[in-house]
């Protein structure tokens, strides 16, 4: 098998260690439009070669677009195009977190059912090739889209990979996707963005952000690392799921204020508990 | 050294596992009004006896008072009466995370020197003697309030306990330490409490939080977990101090929900790589 993947950073550079150390591909060649980034993947040895995009596509038997979702609107539509007739059984996936939109790029797309819309939910807070890591998708879930508007060989394809990958394989529709990754994950990263705003803000001397930083502070605030690129195309194309879930988060501080300000320490105990209902589904 | 530690929860049982294995205490004695927490913490061996308080007080060189900041603010007064006359080179040291009311309760006192405010700033979510762990306080910040209120040789015994802790010691004056506190701390808990309310309320389908929970929401909502018993007294006593960095908190977010809501992509990224800068300073 050779893969053919577009976008070296976390993901792209992940997939690609796994994909070839557990003997799914025995080529793989990369695309990777900063020139760093490129020669970087080479050197840590992700991608055996790094090519332009209508190379990649023609070696390929697969190709993953893991670029950032801004530009995959783009960006697979072209490679939909380039595929051409008598394509036969080039298949391509993309993993980005957000799918209505990308659904909507290649609805009409005579090409559309060699297309599979996937969302491998794993990451760090890191990006770059030099995030890449082995492992990285172990025993996560990932949302295979609209599989009905993809050929069966097509989708068979992309299961075998998230098999090698060792994920937990969920099928959804691209706008349910689109609402529960806004629960689950998209807030989460608002949140960390706003703690770490707050803090820089009201705490000027890094020394003491630095010194009093417990385990607690660091995981909450994890998040607030992850990268604009990545993040600022997510929180666009999910805009209305993403708008609603933050309402209610607001609302939820409202009331944790409110309770606080008047002193109603049954309230407060009362949020919290309902609060630890967490425990029963998180680890 | 004999130590007594008043409340045999995660920080009170975890000091007892490593004053006792590295040698600093050679006999620890307990005091829990929960029956059941009492017999746990014998069984798994915390403390050599658990004892009532009066007897806790009259045996121990050094007691700590390990249970939550409602409940210490009447308790701390309670020991330094039991201390009595010529009590001599007893001393009283408390682990809670709000500082100024403490400092109030004893103000007065006669043995207010006998006593060090200190907040050693490391935990878990979880809470009971079931939760102590060795090595929980190694490398993390312990800050000492008011040294200056204490006698010297008590200062130099809550030394003495951090130290063997491997702690970093940090002076501060107890109103300092509620309002950084506050900053770094106990927001990223209420944070954590609304994201874990809002997600039970918008994903009804708790199967769909587990399946789609992925590492960065996990880590941001593990918080949500922790103790009513704890926090509800710990947003009490620093109420000032959470409710002016939640109102900042709040202004943020509503920041984020702005540039979203206009479509200002600009905005957004300005405010992911304001949030970034995070980075130089957690890890």
């Amino acid at each position: 098998m050779k893969a053919g993947i577009i976008g070296l950073g976390l993901i792209g550079g992940s997939m690609a260690v796994d994909l070839r150390r557990r003997g799914f591909a025995e080529e793989i060649l990369g695309v990777e439009a900063e020139p760093v980034n490129a020669a970087a993947a080479l050197k840590i040895g992700l991608v055996d070669e790094v090519v332009d995009m209508e190379e990649c596509i023609r070696r390929s038997d697969v190709v993953i677009v893991a670029v950032p979702a801004g530009q995959a609107v783009n960006l697979l539509p072209e490679v939909l195009d380039s595929f051409g007739e008598g394509s036969g059984s080039k298949v391509v996936v993309d993993v980005c977190s957000t799918k209505e939109q990308l659904a909507a790029a290649v609805a009409s797309h005579p090409l559309r059912r060699r297309y599979v819309s996937t969302h491998p939910m794993a990451g760090t807070e890191y990006s770059g090739p030099w995030a890449a890591m082995a492992g990285l998708f172990d025993g996560h879930a990932c949302i295979i889209c609209d599989p009905e508007e993809s050929d069966a060989d097509a989708v068979k394809m992309a299961e075998a990979i998230y098999d090698v990958l060792n994920m937990r394989v969920i099928y959804m529709n691209s706008s349910a996707h689109d609402v529960h990754a806004a629960y689950v994950s998209h807030i989460s990263h608002v949140t960390s963005f706003a703690l770490a705003l707050t803090v820089l803000e009201k705490e000027k001397d890094e020394k003491h952000i630095f010194d009093l930083a417990s385990g607690g502070f660091s995981s909450t605030v994890r998040l607030a690392k992850s990268s604009p690129d990545m993040w600022t195309p997510i929180l666009s194309q999910n805009r209305d799921n993403v708008l609603h879930v933050m309402d209610t988060y607001i609302e939820k501080m409202q009331a944790f204020r409110k309770a606080i300000e008047s002193r109603d320490e049954d309230a407060v105990r009362g949020l919290i508990e309902d609060a630890n209902r967490i425990r029963r589904i998180i680890r």
